[in-house]
């Protein structure tokens, strides 16, 4: 941690947050420039209630050299996380797709659409139970009756299953019936939920909010992991930019930069990214030749009368066939779908 | 409602469009353009599940005429909603302000600053007994032995109490206490979270998530309204750009264009909207003189020991200086605190 | 066009309206609904000033249904333009790699660099003789003297030339030689120079500029299209966001979103989105395999003296081996490099 | 300067990079961590290509201490600006205001205007001759018939003449009419441009590019001053954020900031920044009071016959209404207009 000191801050000024870091473990390196002094501080900033410091006469600023997340970094655990579930790999040489609807609506057309997302490739499907909606007066989710539904279509096809929970009350019941738990975009920052859904004990996928920087999303994995569950996969699934055409901006270069400072595993969601299904073939070609470790697709038997999200789902067919081209683009970067 | 058609969208397809609208209760109007063909559509939206016609075939775009929210929108009810909290009014000629440290942590230093602050005019004490905290190693707050301590400093000062929930498991707790029930930006659309504080029957003072457009803001506020609680403030407090001088960027314009489209007031917090306790004054007095119903200020005995948001936080002697002068602007444009 | 009244809009604004627009030369069809009329016009909007009808008396908001460029549309011209340089086909079934440095500095290093992205693959050189930075104490461009070093690596190697022009007073030497006149990202609403540039006959690639919608940029096209040159080569080189990892955020969407709205052929510039050479390896390829026409990528001899840059810069052998992956994800595709 | 090192960099590695700072006229102070060493470097980092650092081997990050501007900024030069022309003074006591059309279009209509804005209490008047419109298919401006008739209206009414540059070639016409010349927001990198007109020895108004860190716009400021011309006005117009309501959002708390790091006065344009007329009211009191030494706001007599920008001007009597209540604010703050 570095402390820079206001231009004109005086020698007294500078001796007291000497001091005062002094007396919260660290030690100082005062570097005088011509113009600014700079405090060098070693020791663990986690430790510091840096307020403490920022707040004294004579400082203007205070630069961070560690990040503030510890146990999502490739600094302390430099080898790559892989989840398991069951026969299913998530982290590693293989690139898992999930798929399936948004919601889970209609009995017959979600195991109809279940079948086919099996048959195309998918491992896992997809489904929401709980749904947030931006209106009052949308479909919010058809709730333990499309948990029981999610159960019975991963019985009928194997597939796993993934599924959101958006209340602290609902985790207990989610985990019964999820492999993996789903924390929507919206709640990347609902504390409690992360840690609730941590301590279940499933596998996280944890979505990055709509205006958060990879940092912000690292330190929500943080919550995770620090409540005691490592298995966490983080979804990019696009932020908000000043960019009309499509309903987020799909950040792509998240994918390197995670890598570079994290162990955990990453996937995208082109749909949601997108929000129109015609581009979603262009996106998820673009994620696995970047280095996504999976896909989070969806796809609707009848994408016409989805009550939820239907304009960016593609139609099975649609589906098979980008499976099987990104099956070419994933074997062109030596992995494998 | 319009429908605007793909170039090139046939006869049939045109057709097809205008029986789906009538079977769900439109009336149509085709109009003839040399490349497009638009269809307008006359009924109420809401009820209208729109992606039925979005992913017709020949469809290119539907463009809404009427606002999605409704019960929060001034089409419906032009006049002003003002709140009543015992002798205290929101949202009429009087600004009100509210203040006190972000936190509740010290019990002497927090029932010095609520002293302070009601000397210096405040009507509202703040003071957060749960804190979401972008770091799981950061201070999370007292819970209800925070509340508790508001409580007696409300019953010492006079002073009502604002204060924010963050889990749905809380509300009923946190309601006994507060005089006002604060959603936070990062929980602006947990929507589990604003029906239940609405449903606490306690007024809402609702912020603005970080990165929520106004419209989605204000279907935040419909969401509360529609569960039967019409009691709700509007709090900006700065959204995220790309701009990194301050922590968010306040948009002061949302004050005259919430005025515009809703009923409900809107006050401003620049403490969390700056992040720089220095730029707080500057930022005061532009809220008030843009029409804003009251502030939301942060104000600590001792910023450089607070274990939260201590470098936004006034001393009482610059908060007292500054109502002095908010004072003087609000009575230039005929208003009073 | 739908031109939206206010609610409680009167009859006789109504008529007001409609007859404005038949002075116009437009048909108008009203539509009365419940709260709003709407008012449908047919007619070519961008023979329109709207704001004639924006001020109107009872006018709540106008909304376009054609875009507002007409000759970089894809509804005017359906089929893709390609660009033609000698042998190189830009926008045809290749995908074109231009390389080399930021800036031409060192005479030496620079036809090595040349030389060597020569043999990865480059069909075309880039460098930069004139320069803008951010910073006036910066390295500005070796100017006309660059250039001629342009044109003696071309005449050594047999590639091709692409540089930028930043006055319109250097246009007419830019062009003399360049066989690809660029213009970069700050300038891209500096419209005098597109006119400019467009009126050289070269082909320009024109960056999309750092806070520009695809709209925008499209319009920038369409300055350069009417002045008599249909030869526009789109550059994406990442967007402004609130992200600060990456220097920008790259938009891999604008690939299929401009290839939907325009017959303009599209490349990708990862070096300058990322500001990192780390990440452009995983960028070029989400590149190629979102449909990308072609990509510019820095290369230099030694990166750690490049007086611009250079951070963001391969080595010639990284640039080679990426070369080498990137022709199999153009397999995989269907497309070749 | 700070020189971050990676976890792991060696010994040889950190003893490299201390020996290129020495070579380069640094003192180095190297201070270990448990995880990372970092290097502070004492001297002029305005002198360095910091390049030549960040690509050596071991290098993490490059923290920078002092503000990249200089003459800009107020560690340089800790007492403000003021601008004289004749008796008008910008940045001091008096809050000046700049008023009239958006373009200069009809002359009777810009008479009137210009008398009317006079007799309210405007001291500048503007008009632009030269248009940059996003279409080519707008208005794009009378260039030096209207720069005539800005030098005619000047002589009428007694007010002082800003208008705008757009193109290298023009500056010297431009100066020779203007008492200010304006470098737009889609210019403000437009570094030939700031050097062009800061060389013609006008007071420049540098107004903020759309998607401009305060930092960017203090540099441009900075290649200004650099050229010999210190008599700069900044101006905020609006930032490009996800917001639609408004064209732009308004960052107030760049008033604050600025007069926090620069010694220039800045002023505010809010008929650009909201791109409606019924919200400049509203922002312009809230300039007032943040501290701003100005306003640019836009007048016309006939807005709905406006051939550029009228939604966002307001009509005389509206305008002369709003400048007796910003003297009330003004008032209030201990200012004058």
């Amino acid at each position: 941690m570095i402390i820079v000191m206001q231009p004109g801050a005086t020698k007294e000024q500078i001796q007291q947050v000497e001091e005062m870091l002094s007396s919260l473990g660290f030690k100082t390196h005062p570097i005088y420039g011509e113009v600014k002094t700079v405090i060098g501080a070693v020791g663990d900033r986690r430790l510091l209630n840096t307020q403490l410091i920022t707040n004294m006469p004579g400082v203007e600023d205070i630069v961070p050299i560690m990040k503030p997340y510890k146990l999502a970094s490739k600094e302390l655990k430099p080898t790559k996380t892989t989840i398991q579930i069951d026969d299913i790999t998530i982290g590693g040489q293989e690139i898992v797709i999930m798929a399936g609807p948004c919601a889970v609506e209609n009995e017959q057309v979600f195991y109809e659409t279940a079948h086919k997302v099996k048959e195309a490739g998918a491992k896992i499907l997809r489904g929401g139970a709980y749904k947030p909606r931006t209106s009052p007066y949308s479909f919010q989710g058809l709730e333990e009756e499309g948990l029981k539904m999610l159960a019975i279509a991963r019985k009928e096809t194997g597939l796993k299953i993934v599924t959101e929970v958006v209340d602290t009350r609902d985790v207990e019941l989610v985990a019964k019936y999820a492999d993996i738990v789903q924390i929507g975009a919206r709640n990347m920052q609902n504390f409690r939920l992360l840690q609730e859904a941590g301590a279940s004990g499933r596998p996280i996928l944890l979505k990055r909010g709509l205006s958060a920087t990879i940092e912000e999303w690292l330190m929500a994995a943080e919550y995770i992991i620090s409540s005691g569950n490592p298995n966490i996969i983080l979804c990019e699934r696009g932020i908000r930019t000043f960019e009309t055409t499509t309903r987020n901006t799909i950040d792509i270069s998240a994918i390197p930069v995670v890598k570079e400072l994290s162990h955990l595993p990453i996937i995208v969601d082109p749909s949601h990214a997108t929000g129109t299904w015609k581009y979603v073939d262009s996106l998820a070609k673009a994620a696995v030749a970047a280095g996504a470790d999976g896909l989070l697709i969806e796809v609707h038997n009848d994408p016409a009368r989805a009550l939820c999200d239907g304009p960016q789902s593609l139609r099975p067919d649609k589906f098979t066939l980008l499976v099987e081209e990104l099956k070419a683009v994933a074997a062109a970067i030596n992995r494998r779908i």
